[in-house]
């Protein structure tokens, strides 16, 4: 099988397994955009599309027809400008295109990239190939969790499917990993596909550190709130305890205490909660504030990337008090591409690891994950370093 | 026929009415809401439902299984609170309960309440089931210009349906029509149907006054527009103002320029502004600003019912200068049907008249339909009085 | 002594007036701006300075010196463009131009005047003159409250005067004063004094009413508070609840409950609240959930007017249920002085009779106060109507 | 001279310079706050006099007089619950304490102290004292920037003194200092006084880098600004992008563009710019910018350290490319001194050197200063590295 062939099967695969994702919903599920972080399903379908056409089908296709002109700035998200009689409108007010046209969209594009790639030898179509299949995996993380978001907030909390399993207790004893002072090497170091934040591998001075073999449990985390910790302010930063007062914020994310017993909601519908398994659905802000209730820290995102290989991960995302920022002589593509991580590089902080919610062929120990210090609607856990 | 023969006739004509109305609509339709003004047509279907299954079933058939216990509060649009698991969401973030669902839900009740009148004889149940037809009438209305809304701000701005006419150009010269001074009688004074607020007959001292026969026109719309109406600050009330630059409005609703050349959209989809046609989608800020710039204003609300008999009307709900206010013996009915009207009773202004989204049976001289003075998604417009 | 001669004396007197009030002050108490309705002092102090030098010095004296060319922006209240250096900023920001230099303005100005006054006859003057005394004199009042709401804010709660008495307990005993239907003489109809909105005398129908001889007392507003009335949602207008909860309000403002009992600043400082005095600052959604809870409600402007000499009133300016509105034949100014009033008539509701902070020769039957129904710094109150 | 001696006379020689800084002010400037990050002058007076009070004056002075025990909620910064009869008011919105009032308390306090470290021998209260000093010291640097920030806000323009220089052109010409890659100690490492968050001296890994030995001059930032800086995207951070669009940021503050020469207001009043001069009052977001638009970046905080000895700073500090994190093996305080610095360790960025604002014996080399990105009111510069 050439390089070529492998891809092409990638790609097949990646493009089915989007849609797998999907089967459980009802056409009114693609719709909707609960939160401004969330994205409907719909424009999930579109946007990974989109760029499948923009970035390859216009370029290297010079037969190609676009499938709807109007689509490139509905499914774009990088979009400055718009058309002059195009009213703005966010993603969740917009019931058109329908489901079904995303879907034949989505068939036209798919078919379109299979008879491209059969007919031409391009490597350069090949690495921005590669990348839109790697886009597409990162959205069907995100598109699991936007579920998960749009029906565990809807009043029915419905179920989405009974097949998934988002949590399962460790298997051994807490221990702490201790690892010694030195200069180690931190980055991306191979053939295979990463992501242009990973690059330029470089060295990291570490001082001795101890690191926790096993994720923060439920039951770790009942303790925490039950010895006031939403109610102490000094544990949180200023910022987050702003946060707790404005929000309200008394557990986290999905929790609902139901006759006096915690439940939480799961893409199985609403379960009691099994104190063995991992906390997930935190912010940073809860994050840090458990390690400082513990007496410990989070580790680094270097502490973390020098030590993975003596635990297991793959849960949940993990928090890091690592700052996201590019690491030493970080270049960023030029054109669109380049926008693609650069321009998030401030305010966010790194997490490492994967999820439950990640598609398989996407993690690996270098992979830097980002969000705001706020928020929850990802499977994201904390490990405790000291 | 009976009188409840007639009401069941009446009843069952409405709640078909409703559906027709949604007929031209995709699932992905009937869920969003791009406004807080605007209601998903799902959230309609539903809330009409709602209010049978809840003032009538409830009380008047003991046997009466209730269709979902959960739904009374995602379509109750009265509640102030909610269950303990639920989690509070906009209309529009509520993909659950699915459209089929809630047409089911529909016959359900439909079902339950032709059985229930065919059963019984309860002059009580017929008024409130009176109540209950115009209620959704009401929402007819709504239903209509919230589709509008929802269609006409995508950027595919979708066809409704070719077969509704929202124009029609008036057959008459525009002429002022004289009204002496005197005592006159206002509100409703008949057997027939009519809301709280037409209750309280009542006199009412008018003194000399001319009223249009005719709306005013899209062609003298762009003369105000050309004469820079939209920047002349002395035209406006000062909130009128603030509205106009925060919102940065240049036109009425709907409007777009298209190449030099004013379209608007319509539910037939965009079209070229036919000059002879009443305009329509005004805030009340600008019929105000728009009849100070002709050295005229708006009639009152007593002043259109004095003279409704003299003149045509029903294309568009016409702006009227009274605040929405009491009549003199008002009396709010008891329990939640009391909340229907004398609550709004502040900050509002009276339209009159009636809309091309207006039902059949549901104008009538004295009714008051009333909305907040920089609302526009309506199918509103304007009389000249001086 | 002449009219000139007359309006002189009063001229002068005013001015006196206003630095009077302004005598308790710190200098730092005429800076600062709590709330976006609340003026600091020193900014009445210049506004009702700019007007006479704008409308009347600029105009008819055509030797006159301007006293600092930047002070137009400064203390125009009407501006929608400033110069191109100038930063835009809210009132209560800006430390300069001083206080003395403030007062230096208001001496160039008063001086001025008075040579003009002395040296002209002009009847047109005259008449600009006379609305310019009138124009500082409801600043005096705003200044008041405005003060009232500085110094009541601080959470050292200084005393502003020992002299002022805000409150007093009605002498007669409640009771219902009934007035029969007919047609009412409604509006200004003398040579004095009044502004343009109390024009346009005109007819109003009235039905038998009855309204109360006194105002509602603390006594009274106890009772609702005890008997729930900030937590019945059907008193309230919708609007009011919203405001309700969202301002989390419990009581009248400048209310605080210290050991259990109800006390409230005053001018004079902190004080146990007198039940039998009438209660005040409370809005207009207020003052109609109280009515609602009597079973009752508030009288209309042209009911006020047409029985206002049966009772007394004055200590409080009395909400009614009359949205501000324009009187038939209403004409608006032309000109800056045209914005006076008109551009406000909307969204607003009105209040009669006036308060213990009205200066002397401002109170009349015919005075239209007017105020957005959420707001409560003024000495507002309520009677009750049936 | 023994240490409390020399520590008195550091105490002494910081109280007055703190009222020699408020010399040039109207009583007036004291009092106003016209954006959230500037506090009055007069509140750093009081917060700055509280802080002795509280920690020291209260603790080791057992016959200490509280100067007024309201004083404690209107100056002290960490407060989260104050007494009942207490109205929450914004820094800028009290008049009260007056400034003579609070100089009335600094004296009493000042006294207090200069009586207490007379007669007693103790060594934590000099640990204490010092911290006090150097938080007075700190205050200075926002003392004199929020007061540039409240003239420079005021239309009037008004000059604080002409005695200060803002500017100074560097003496050498620009080149490029190399480092070379190696472990490098981070952190303070001396007995003199730092802040907890210098501490953790630490080993840091360098690659090689170029730092710039000049900061980048007004002229270099017209050029961005002539070359569209201002309007290209993809300069900029996503966050930064959507800051300059809501904001409308097209240049740093302070700067005017008079008959289309750049200006700036300075403490010596409007003045026009100086090609040659550090540029200032600009934000991460746009040094980030500008660094970008060079195909260049910002130093890290450690590449910063490692290098200050090669070149001269002290006008601006520098903003960095390091977010602000704990060092390894930082440790908080236990108590409220606790609270100074780790609280704030999330979304800002680290500045380094120090500026024209900053008072004598308050820069070193290991110095960390930290504001959020969008923030331009220090007298903020950027250095480029490579």
């Amino acid at each position: 099988m050439t390089l070529t062939d492998s891809l092409l099967d990638f790609f097949i695969e990646t493009r089915a397994h989007t849609e797998n994702l999907c089967k459980p919903l009802e056409i009114e599920d693609y719709v909707v955009q609960p939160i401004i972080d969330v994205s409907p399903p719909k424009w999930h379908l579109g946007h990974t599309t989109w760029f499948f056409e923009e970035f390859i089908l216009k370029k290297y296709k010079p037969d190609y027809t676009v499938f709807n002109e109007d689509f490139s700035f509905v499914f774009n998200s990088y979009y400055e400008t718009v058309g002059q009689r195009v009213v703005r409108a966010d993603r969740g007010n917009l019931s058109r295109p329908s489901v079904s046209e995303v879907y034949a969209y989505r068939q036209h594009v798919t078919e379109a990239i299979k008879a491209l790639v059969a007919s031409v030898e391009n490597k350069e179509l090949d690495t921005v190939l590669e990348i839109g299949i790697h886009h597409e995996k990162q959205h069907q993380e995100l598109l699991l969790t936007d579920i998960k978001y749009i029906l565990g907030n809807n009043p029915l909390l419905p179920t989405y499917s009974n097949s998934i399993k988002e949590h399962q207790a460790a298997t051994t004893q807490q221990e702490w990993l201790t690892v010694h002072e030195g200069v180690y090497d931190i980055g991306h170091n191979s053939s295979d596909f990463c992501y242009d934040n990973e690059l330029g591998r470089h060295k990291f001075y570490l001082h001795d550190y101890a690191i926790s073999n096993t994720l923060v449990t439920n039951a770790a985390f009942f303790a925490f709130i039950a010895a006031g910790g939403y109610q102490t302010f000094d544990l949180w930063h200023a910022e987050g305890w702003d946060w707790v007062k404005r929000e309200q914020i008394s557990a986290p994310l999905y929790w609902h205490k139901v006759d006096g017993v915690w439940h939480h909601y799961t893409l199985n519908g609403l379960q009691k909660i099994d104190p063995n398994t991992p906390v997930t659905h935190i912010s940073y802000f809860e994050a840090f504030a458990f390690a400082q209730w513990k007496g410990s820290r989070l580790p680094t995102e270097f502490e973390w990337e020098a030590a993975q290989h003596l635990f297991s991960w793959g849960q949940r995302w993990e928090w890091t008090e690592s700052a996201y920022l590019p690491y030493p002589n970080y270049k960023k593509a030029d054109g669109a591409l380049g926008e693609y991580n650069g321009k998030f590089m401030v305010n966010q902080k790194v997490l490492r690891g994967s999820s439950v919610a990640t598609p398989n062929k996407h993690a690996r120990p270098t992979y830097r994950n980002f969000f705001q210090t706020n928020l929850r609607w990802q499977f994201t856990g904390l490990r405790l370093a000291k």
